[in-house]
Formats: structure tokens, C-alpha cells, sequence
């Protein structure tokens, strides 16, 4: 059976009618969608990978049919994973570093998900995309801006959807926000603040012994938010970003470098190289972005200090404001105490996300507190129906851009940088299309 | 009996030696100290500055000698409040604006304090200094860094101390946090949130009926962090600012101006002329310092949105952080579970300032839960032993600093300005005398 492709679905999330021409073969060859599984290859096959094909196996009508990792035990692992949840032996690809791209060839891969290290997230969804495969890509979609880009350029040169994994935008308490926020308690939005405050010195930077993980190189080379995603994620829908209003610039000051040489010395000792070398990466980093219609944005980066993992979401209109710890509100005219915080459960339950009263009890039970389900779920959905991808490629590279943006704004002294405008101007007509209700 | 001054003890908190020889004759002849009260002259008579009375009265060996206001019936019913209090009636200057500086002619007066419209804080507490009375003065004491200027010059050329009235500074739970990081147990200190969220457009900057009170021109003026001083009182303490660190560049940004429209438009209707008018000021203004030895302290303007009351502090080290609401700790070998956090209340306890051990339950009886008291008993018993105020002009102006400096950043475009120095370098030499408990 051949498929052919809905293009205008994605194209009214938008894409620009002038790249619509552009289909390439594989991708109309497809056979997902009807009463067929959605196929998917896996690449990356570590601990968040495995992860992840663990929530797809739980998903009805998907299979899992290809998997990629470099490390053959992390390949025999994931497929024990798929055998062991009843489906047929996955072929495997992990004989050389390009491996990979041999997966992407398959006529039995409708869409891949990619959870590899953070720099070949980019390249891998971009040659995803030209192969016809939806790309679900684990967050940071892109470490910079010409991988921003290239994202974007495949996407609308392609027409095939890309979606960073950014799970947070999924969590039941930021979806009963966001509909808060579009029944309008909170009023005109006007300001949000966010973190991602996570010690992950100990174990994911650097192994327990002290030895560097893949990622701690970037700690050494680079000073700016290296993870902004999981704290943008919720705002962006909070303030129709790229869908109303947009990034206009963002002004990044960094802390100096205390927390790593210290958490060295401390656990291994001051001769401990790790507590001698030095790291370009300050403790705690501070973004401002003003949107193009005067919001403003507070994102913090706070990752290698010892401290309890925190969000720190508070999102502010003209009429109140919700803020993550203590989960609270308030709302004019609603809050019985003036001035006073009232308990946000209620407003929880009553307004409450579809996504979770239908499928809480099945995504509860999967990773990171059911959001790795939803996010699949949705994802998987998508590319089944042939249509465009709850988190689009304009705000996943919108989430990233942080990355570069920030390290710019920090080497020059912290003055604020101008954000590329992605849509192209599109984001001043483009509506909400993330977690509709309706 | 003639009293002369220690100055040495004002000397060694900052002042130049360069100008010790500068000793108005006004200031050696008062007739404070040993057994005698302390006589204090209070010029601005209305909400704030009969409360500030009451406390004062409330005070052992303190007098109330002079009073100053433009409005007769404030005049009234301070001297009414004197009286009652069991205290000689007060000589009253009310017959014209300038009635203030009469007041500080008198050798009955050996400090004053000043609670008046904020454009008149610095020229009261300048005049002051130079009649050879202590001042202290309501926050902000400064609103341009001519007035911040003003203030340091004449501190240093007169050797008459100028305390800004920064209560916050004196709460009972900051206390205890500055114990616990000059004990060391957060280590290296790192970076700091704080805020001033407080909601004062129905009462404050409006009255309840809607009309203009004294500072709505401010709002309509300027767009800049309009009072910073209550979020950053603890946040000078905690990081050694003046004292070991000091600010090197603030970068501020504002949101829109959408909450006075809206709230005039939400009360008194879409044509009242306040829903109409434009404001220069954003709702909410995000100001990021660097310090000199690469800390950041993140402070947020947000006085005009419908919201509960709170500073929102954070102060983050190598070790552990604190935050205030919810009021809690994480301290590394310290709290029992691993990157979880732990009540603050043990360590309010185990930690708990001298100044609240020995006066906590007179203090607790008086304004702003007792800061008010603290912050009157030590500026009074500094003039009565004629030694340094325990909050000093460089501490008072660099809070205040920020109200120009976030107005000149804002307008910038968001740009990093440099802060001026008031100490002249001496911030590297300079040792913490706040609240020593020693």
C-alpha cells in the first residue's frame, strides 16, 4: 500500500508553500498509518535510549524495527528490550560510527528517535528529515545556530516534521496552566521565570568515580546555558512563542566557576585533577529574553552546584500568577484572600489536560512521571496521522537557540543578542496548535 | 557637658582620613550620650513616619524633641503620639517646606530621621549630615547617583554617619541565614534571587479611590526598578557586598506596561483616565549584578501586578542554598537526604541572630515583625555611643544606586552599566560590621 502524504497538514503549522514542492520519494513510500504499526528506528541506545524504547513498547501499534549504538552492549541490550516486549528481532546497526545513516535507508523506519550524545542530535534529525523519517530528537535539538538552521531549512525544504523530546512541555501540572492561561485567569501574559536547577556533577557530567562523561567536555570549552530546554519547554506555550509573540533578544551573564572544583576537591581531594583544572563554564547562568510584544523571560542555568532538583516555573499576567513550589496561585477575583496564595490542586483538577484524564493512568506508570509516554505518544500519533508534531521544529530550535545565544551574550559582557526569527515572521499570524483541547 | 566624638569609629568603616579634620561645631556639642537620652528629630510626620515614632518611643532613653511635616494634622497627631507617650511636647516646624531645615538647627536634636517623600531623602539627609546629625533616612535614600554621590561626600567630609532605614535587612530569618554562611556552611557564596512582590497599585502609588497619590508620578515618569532597597538589604550582608565584593554591572530589563491599564480598566472602567494614560513603567523589571568577584544577584521589580506579598530570596553557594518561601535548606553533608531539601526551621533555631535572642519579644510587639524596632534600637544606640550605624552611606546607596542605574540600563536596550564605586577601591579591605555577632 502507498501512502501518500497530507502535506497541508504540516504546512499549516508552517511550513512555507514554496518549499511544498520538495517530497522526496522515501517519504510518500512509507507504510505506517491506517491499520498498520508505526515503525520506528531507534538511534542511540544508551540509558536515556533505552529509556525511550521502553515507553515506545508500551504504545499501542508501534514497533520498534531498527535500533543504532556504537556500544555493542548497549545494542544487545535494546534488543533484548524489543524481543522481551514480543516484538520480532530489531536489526541492528553499530558497526561503525556511521552506522546509523544505513538505518535511516530502511523502508520499514516510518520515524526515528534519536538519543545520542547532544552534537550529533542535529545532524542525525537533519539526515532523518531528508530521508523521509519523522525525527523525534532528544533535547538539545541543536548546540548551535547554523544547527538551528539546518533543522529548520530540512523541515521546510522536506515538508517531514522534527520534534525535540522536551518532555516538560508534557508535565499534567504545566498542561493545567496552559489551560488556565487560555481560559484567561492569569490575563495579558507578562512574565515567566524558569530553571533548570539540577546537580548533575556527580553522575552525569562525570561519573561517580570522578572520570568525565561524554558531556564534560562542554563544561571545559564553553561558558553559557548548556540545557535550556526542560525550562523553556512549559513557557513557550505559556506565552505563544512563535505563535503570537516571539524571541526578540536575550542578555545571558554567567557566575565564575566555583561549584566543579570544589565538588573535586571536596569528594577526591585538592590534588584530584578535576579540582585543578579549569572550567569555562560558570556556576549559575542568567538569561533575560524580551519577546517582540514585552514579555519577559528568566531562564537560569544551575547545574553543578549541590542543591534539589528544581524548575522554579512562575508565570505572571495582569490578572495573577501560578508558581511551581509551592504549587500555588493566585487569581483576581477568584482567590478568596486578597493578596493571598491559594492551593493550585484545585485548579489542577479542574482544569486538568485531556492528555492526562485520558491517558494518565497508562502514562503514569512510564518515565519521568508519565511525560516520556505523553510525548511519544503524541509524537507516534502524528506520525500515524500523517500530520505535524505537537512540538514543531520552530520551537525546538527555539528552546536551543539558547545554547549559542547565551555564550554569545556572555563573551560579550553580557549585552543582549538579537534571536533569529526562525518562522521568518510567521510567528506575528501562526496560532497555538500545541495541546489544543478543542 | 560637651561630648566629643570618637571619629576613629566612623573612620574605620570607610570614611577618608583626608577628611577627618571636617567637624561641623554643631556636631561636637550635643548633649547625647553617657546618661543622657538620645534626642531625635523627625521630619515627615505621616504613615510611615508616626509609625517609625511609636517605635521610637518604645525605645529606653530616647526622646522625641522635634517634629517637622507640611501637613498640620500629620503634625498633630505625631506630637499627640509623643505626648501620650509620656514625653515633653515636641517643638513642631510646619509653616513651610522648609520648616525641616529649622529643625536641624536645634542642639536638642541629635539625630534625625526622615520619612518623607522619596525626591526628598538625600537633599534632608545631606543637610543633616552637615548639621552634625546622624541621619536616617526611609528607603530609597537616593533616587540619581548625583543624590547617591551627594550623600557618600558628605558623609565623608562631615564624618556624620547616614543610615538608610532597609528593615528587611533585619528580619529574623536573614539573620540567621548571614549565621549561617559567615559560619560557612554554604560554602563559597555563588548567586542570589531576591524581589520586591508587592502589589502597591490599589493603596500606594493610586489611593483606593483611583486618584494619583505622591508617587504615581514616578510610574508615570520613569521606567526603571522603582524600589529595590527591601530586596536587596539581606542580599549586602550575605554577599560581602562593600565588604570583600562589591557590584561591578547591573543590566536591567522591563516588560510592557499592561498592569496599571488593566487594573484601572478592571475597577474604575475602560474610559477612567488612569486606564488611559500611558506609563513609562514595565510591570516587571529584571535587573542582573555582577560583582567584582563574579557573583550574580538576579532582582525583580513587581509592584503593579495583582499578587501575594514576597522577596522570593535565594542564596545559592558551593555548599547548599537557602530559599525563603518555601522556607527551606539544603546543606551538603549536612541534610539527611541527598539533594532533598529540609525545613529552615532547625536551622532558624540553631542559627538565630544575638539581636533577636535578646530582643525578640520587645522587637516582635513593633512594626514589620519587629525589623522596626531592630533597625531604630541599633541606629539609636550607634548615636548614643557615637560609633558607625550598623547599615552605612556606601550600604545605603548601593541599594539605592539601582533605581538610576536599572533606568539608565532599560533604556539602553538592556545593555550592562557599570556601577560606580563609592567606596574608592576600599570594598577589597573593608571587613563585614554588620550584625557581628562577635
Amino acid at each position: 500500500m502507498s501512502m501518500s502524504i497530507d502535506r497541508r497538514s504540516f504546512l499549516a503549522a508552517g511550513a512555507t508553500a514554496a518549499t511544498a514542492a520538495v517530497l522526496p520519494a522515501a517519504f510518500g513510500q512509507g507504510e505506517s498509518g491506517g491499520g498498520r504499526p508505526v515503525r520506528i528506528g531507534l538511534i542511540g541506545c544508551g540509558r536515556r535510549g533505552s529509556s525511550l524504547a521502553s515507553v515506545l513498547l508500551r504504545l499501542p501499534d508501534v514497533r520498534v524495527t531498527a535500533l543504532s549504538d556504537t556500544n555493542p552492549a548497549n545494542l544487545q541490550a535494546a534488543a533484548g528490550l524489543v524481543t522481551a516486549g514480543g516484538q520480532p528481532e530489531p536489526a541492528r546497526y553499530g558497526d561503525d560510527p556511521e552506522a546509523w545513516r544505513r538505518l535511516l535507508e530502511r523502508d520499514d523506519v516510518d520515524a526515528v528517535v534519536i538519543a545520542t550524545p547532544w552534537d550529533l542530535h542535529a545532524p542525525m534529525a537533519v539526515a532523518a528529515m531528508k530521508a523521509g523519517k519523522y525525527a523525534a530528537v532528544e533535547v538539545p535539538c541543536a548546540l548551535s545556530l547554523e544547527e538551528c538552521r539546518a533543522l529548520v531549512d530540512t523541515h521546510e525544504a522536506t515538508g517531514v516534521p522534527c520534534m525535540m523530546l522536551e518532555n516538560w512541555s508534557f508535565r499534567r501540572d504545566n498542561l493545567a496552566v496552559l489551560n488556565m492561561i487560555r481560559k484567561g485567569l492569569l490575563g495579558e501574559m507578562v512574565h515567566c521565570h524558569c530553571a533548570h536547577s539540577h546537580d548533575c556533577i556527580d553522575h552525569w557530567f562525570f561519573d561517580p568515580q570522578g572520570n568525565d562523561r561524554w558531556a564534560a567536555r562542554f563544561l571545559i570549552e564553553h561558558n553559557r546555558d548548556q540545557y535550556p530546554t526542560h525550562a523553556l519547554g512549559p513557557v513557550l506555550s505559556w506565552l505563544d512563542i512563535n505563535v503570537g509573540d516571539a524571541c526578540a533578544t536575550i542578555a545571558s551573564t554567567a557566575t565564575a566557576s566555583r561549584g566543579i572544583n570544589a565538588y573535586f576537591a571536596r569528594k577526591f581531594g585538592p590534588d584530584h585533577p578535576g579540582a585543578r583544572r579549569k572550567y569555562a563554564q560558570g556556576d549559575i547562568v542568567t538569561s533575560v529574553i524580551r519577546t517582540q510584544r514585552g514579555r519577559t523571560i528568566v531562564v537560569n542555568y544551575d547545574m553543578q552546584l549541590p542543591r534539589p532538583y528544581d524548575n522554579r516555573w512562575m508565570v505572571q499576567g495582569t490578572l495573577g500568577l501560578y508558581r511551581e513550589d509551592p504549587s500555588t496561585v493566585y487569581v483576581v477575583d477568584r482567590s478568596p484572600k486578597y493578596h493571598a496564595w491559594e492551593p493550585f490542586a484545585p485548579y489542577q483538577k479542574e482544569f486538568d489536560h485531556v492528555w492526562w484524564r485520558e491517558h494518565g493512568a497508562a502514562a503514569g506508570a512510564a518515565g519521568h512521571g508519565g511525560t516520556d509516554f505523553l510525548e511519544l505518544k503524541t509524537f507516534v500519533d502524528a506520525v500515524r496521522a500523517r500530520t505535524q508534531t505537537p512540538i514543531d521544529v520552530y520551537d525546538s530550535v527555539t528552546m536551543s537557540m539558547v545554547i549559542p545565544l547565551s555564550e554569545r551574550s556572555i563573551a560579550a559582557g553580557g549585552v543582549p543578542v538579537e534571536c533569529p526569527d526562525f518562522t521568518g515572521g510567521r510567528w506575528k499570524t501562526r496560532r497555538p496548535t500545541f495541546a489544543l483541547e478543542a
